[in-house]
């Protein structure tokens, strides 16, 4: 089988090394170039040090059309900006890890493209949450992949969308430094953040849109209230959630609903024992855990921001959009401690 | 001016030995005995290390008489069995540290004294949250020492309470390791802990009881549901928490209403910056932070939970008890860092 | 290719858990059993609750013949009464992970068999550092895996030993906590580890033999004396190692002679850049720095204990045994943050 | 009695902001204003965001002449600068954090103040570590405030050069990340630094310098050869210091030569137990622990890089400058956990 060759833009950062280091030991895909402006020439481990010995890959400068896919991995309102400067040939799929194309609003990319001809290009972005929208991304072209946020938090209500149960929701949520990205600010300093709690964003976090979209198209019409209050944790990767709600059902007919809905989605795992973060840190699994007492459901839900929330369900996007595995490249052995 | 005699009964615990590190350098108390049966004998600095070279006092398996005031920094249930066993003289004052006397049906202790002849002895025990009941407080004998989480939380939600705003609170709240106390388990293991989150005790913990106790105290005949969500913290000291509901007072109202009540109050302080955990390590100071968005109301506060929410508590409620400045022996210089 | 059948024995514990998860995703391997009688019956996630969802194994308290490889993950003096108290046949080649058989003086070790017949049994157990010893690992047996502190200081110093140049050598290491097991001490509590730092076993670590060994090995009849200093480390997983002495040699003939001596070594990086921990934390990689400054020589490496100081090690050994590629299972994505 | 008068320049830095924590709660000083041109204006808690609810004091651009002692919390290189351009009244006694005045080379300034008329005014700054020249100190108008892994490194080993004992002495330390300063950078960005590792300027440390000045000063006209390797720690506070040499004296002789050392001398413990960093961390003070091993000895010691690495010892010397107490104010709490 010819493998799948993907090109990485934005790949200094984060997401673009995290991404670097799943598809160099993919079995189906294979780097092809690995764009950066400022370090256009250097070996990939100047930046990613991790992968001193690994690879000899280089960041280029350069774009290449020779690749199946293009993954951007630049900051949100880059991507959008990237299609616009760059002649991207039509065949190539694109998944972005911004948030430049989420909302359904957005989801239309018109350009035009210069090849032999010039030609009038028309993306559309299919949301890429496989859980949600397994079957669009399997025919996709275009992938906005999901939030960090917003993929933990979704996981943890969807199935009781689907259920119609959605009302009022009351969620909490932590996240480790690298959800923040590696710009340096006072917030990402060691001596600040190490043995630190801070809320930020408090019921305005930007992955509200998206996620409120998406609950609505598993429960239309309904008045959904999502109070969101996210906190800085001091940690590095994942995402653990608390989500609190009026509910009717009782914990068995709960678990049968999450378990229904789950059949079928390799990395989410519904756990009857209490979860904690490190249980998915390093893997791109969502474990949830459902609470119910008296009238109230929590749901707990934790993911690796990097993985699950970025790179990871990158990587699981490409497996469907290409008709292969969805878990191929994507069975990582979690840190633990 | 004569010192204020203390013994301290628990004194190898975590609040044992955050007490007397505030004693030992608290300007008008001194310790008269350190009580511990498994370390009778033993300097301070075997068990609370950090005090080598402080003080030559050591761990003592008896009691005596000749105190002005006892801590009670047993765990919970303890307490009382201590008091029972113990023939601890009338005029001594209590300040017990554990939830055994924190709920108004438990404030009553009865027990025979047998001094030159037997007397039956009733103490009563106020709740210890000088920022709600000061004035008993001055004039009490006994003092049950509020717990940490009920502090914090507490703190967060007390003017609303007195303004009868409350109905509906839905809360997150994040704990240090050593609110958990000393004893080893799989929870408190380095390898487990660093770098984790878990949910614990979720809408089930033992604070909610002097939590609504006191919220209802400001806000009676009050139909207030408070949905409390305790995680687990990758840190050693603290406790941050965010209350969500709904609220139709703007923030400048908020604002107000805040410090109003806080005011005379000397270890509350409103805050107008965004707010952070270590603001308040190693100090006996809570800060609140309050977000109006929309109709909906968050609430941030932090506080140490061995100082605030257990040991400077109880030197603050020690110091109202006998009439010396409230934060006498409690300008504690923050860690910071 | 019929896959290698292995067998774990003490599987509940740090090492036999990330065996586990290593061999789980190994190509050429699969777990037939994984041993603890403790657990027996629970399905693997119960203790390692990261393998929620991917295995459907069970810990069994029986043991199968039906195996090629047995794996010995139980504490020290405890794999040589095992293999006294059980029956392990001939053919099953063992690799113990702990210090039972590292010393030369240790490595035979003599049992009666019983099959059909009787049959007095010898196993010699080879020295499993395969940067030292491949061609005797590829014929093995039997491997006593060697230390983990003791691999990442013996990986400084082998290519200086190899040249002679060992004399004085002065060593500081730091760990972290995986490395003392998961057994509940003071010095394992959260409380107590986190954000703190202390040494331990200070120049008498039970490592020193075993690296005395190798290093006397490859510079036989000298006058090696290596003073090292273990600490505790506030972190989860890895070691870092600093050593220090004279050497005449000058940086570039330094750089040739470690380039050399790891030609062919898959696992091992040297490194121009400075190193840090993060960099092999969950991997089976050892970088490796050199500082030369005057006439001294400061050389720099850090692993993963779990990997490459314990079971990456241990399975990087088996495929050397079995004469599968040296890094299969072991091409691990680096946790980096 | 009057307050000592304190001015602070460079006050919205690290060692600046502890000083401010020191010196609100000091019995016997006051600030009296605190300089910083780029936060001139604002309230020292929109810095130092732990003394909300502290003080009233706000930054100044200006500074006054109406103080009895200035510190000077610049950056290394910047005192000089400071002094130089600003008109410093000659009986106003300085004490500088940085390492600008600390070799003897580097002890004189000379400068032209400008009062009614101009005067020649020649500053000479004792260097600051009261356990090697409290006497120099106690009569000192200018101090040089050694620097951090200094201060923890001589005491560990000014005994022994007293005693004649020092030779080749190889020493390892670890630093919070206070250390380097409130700077962004890329090792002290959180997602880095946490749980990681590095040895950093590698036998090169700046303060190799005065380190040897202090030894050569005990034990003069010999030949002591300190190899220095620093790493950066994990956490936010306190160094940790290894030294280990070859050494002829005993246990007890050695115990007997450090006691008779630092009687005497309040913030220096000699511990028999292991000591560990968060002994003295948010503390001034310094522990020591000796372990001797055949015929090497290894001294460990362990102090709070801001307290008696820099801000406390600024304290502990204008204490000693000013004829008051030497603790005074510097009786903290430690954090312990």
């Amino acid at each position: 089988m010819k493998k799948i060759n993907a090109g990485i833009v934005g790949g200094a950062g984060y997401t673009g090394g995290e991404l670097i280091r799943l598809l160099l030991n993919h079995p189906f895909a294979e780097i092809s170039f690995v764009h950066s402006n400022s370090n256009s020439g250097n070996p990939l481990h100047k930046v990613h040090q991790d992968l001193i010995g690994e690879t000899g890959i280089r960041f280029t400068g350069e774009l290449s059309d020779d690749i199946d896919i293009l993954f951007l991995c630049t900051g949100h309102g880059e991507a959008k900006k990237f299609l616009e400067k760059n002649n991207i040939p039509p065949h190539i799929k694109v998944i972005d890890l911004s948030n430049d194309f989420r909302l359904t609003a957005n989801a239309f990319f018109h350009t035009t493209y210069t090849g032999i001809e010039s030609e009038v290009v028309t993306r559309y972005f299919v949301y890429g949450l496989p859980e949600l929208n397994k079957a669009q991304i399997q025919q996709a072209q275009n992938i906005a992949n999901p939030g960090c946020f917003a993929t933990a938090i979704q996981l943890g209500l969807l199935p009781l969308a689907k259920a119609g149960l959605l009302n009022e929701v009351y969620t909490t949520g932590i996240t480790g430094s690298t959800g923040a990205g590696q710009g340096l600010a006072n917030t990402s300093h060691f001596s600040w953040r190490a043995n630190n709690i801070q809320a930020y964003k408090t019921l305005t976090h930007q992955h509200l849109g998206e996620i409120g979209q998406s609950l609505l198209q598993l429960q239309p019409n309904s008045n959904i209230d999502l109070s969101f209050v996210p906190w800085r944790g001091d940690f590095t990767r994942g995402i653990f959630i608390s989500s609190t709600l009026h509910c009717d059902l009782e914990q068995a007919a709960l678990k049968q609903l999450y378990n229904d809905f789950y059949a079928g989605h390799h990395f989410v795992c519904v756990s009857e024992e209490p979860i904690f973060l490190k249980q998915v840190v390093n893997t791109n699994k969502c474990v949830i855990q459902l609470e119910k007492v008296g009238s109230k459901l929590v749901v707990h839900s934790a993911i690796d921001n990097l993985l699950k929330g970025a790179s990871g369900q990158a990587v699981q996007n490409m497996n469907l959009m290409f008709g292969i595995e969805e878990a191929a490249g994507l069975r990582l052995k979690a840190a633990a401690f």
